[in-house]
């Protein structure tokens, strides 16, 4: 079976070499998603959550085909308001399993980075 | 290939809608599973490890057949109490990989945090 | 579908049992990899890799083949000088998705940690 990788980075910047999409045997990789470094939880997790969106769209799926999520939060304060938005845009029939933890991100002010795998 | 979803959480009460357990092509995903918040690291991973065979039941296997997991201990201090616990557990001849960091969790007094995956 | 464990620890020194390569279904799980604990962050990123290197072999593949990684460091300032190691090894047009998040590691003066899955 055959990989296909979509948005490769270049590394330019600092930043790592990676693949945003990795598509393989009927599975949907993401890279971890973070958003711009502004605002609070709750419009951070929507612009993640809208660019999940946009890279499942790539590989040719939709939220509704998510298997797993694991949630990175800066502050775990931010837990339920974060749950706010994801309960929003998940498709309640059809939500992955997750887990969820505290953690530093990368960049300074950034409140949560979200990696899914889906099906296609 | 269809999902198959076991135990969808509402997302009452502040909390994430997620599915505990997806099964897909033959592959099994668990949420992160967390114990009650009380108690030592010892009785709290024996009570993760508990729920995650009951999880692994539902969808029809064991932890002979697990692939791989994720813990998140709340202190690093608790890794060998920890691991003495998981090892008491686990099948010898079938672990699975793993990795294991430090992480603050979802709610205080919880020490531990474990998320695998498992064939059927 | 079979599953194949290689390089199963024993569990001793109040480490935990798992494997450290499995194989299923065409695909590559490997553990957590840490390097010794000595040296900078570009050292220790560069044992890591070579260390994954060795895995990849043992399972009858390579980094050609990543699907993903999970980096955590120790710190996040050590950020750059990680990816500057990673980008040095990585097959750019074969990269692996990726996300990457500051945890603190089961043994003091560790750096980093790398888990992948890829395919054979």
């Amino acid at each position: 079976m055959s990989v296909t990788r979509h948005e490769i980075t270049d590394g330019s910047q600092g930043l790592p070499i990676i693949s945003r999409v990795v598509v393989h045997g009927g599975l949907v990789y993401l890279c971890g998603v973070t958003p711009d470094p502004v605002g609070d939880i709750r419009s951070q997790t929507t612009q993640v959550l809208e660019r999940i969106d946009r890279l499942l769209e790539t590989a040719g799926t939709d939220k509704s085909k998510l298997l797993s999520a694991q949630v990175w939060l800066a502050d775990m304060r931010l837990f339920e308001e974060h749950n706010a938005a994801w309960n929003a845009w998940v498709d309640p029939r059809n939500p992955p399993v997750r887990a969820c933890v505290r953690a530093e991100l990368w960049r300074p002010n950034l409140l949560v980075e979200i990696m899914v795998t889906a099906t296609k």
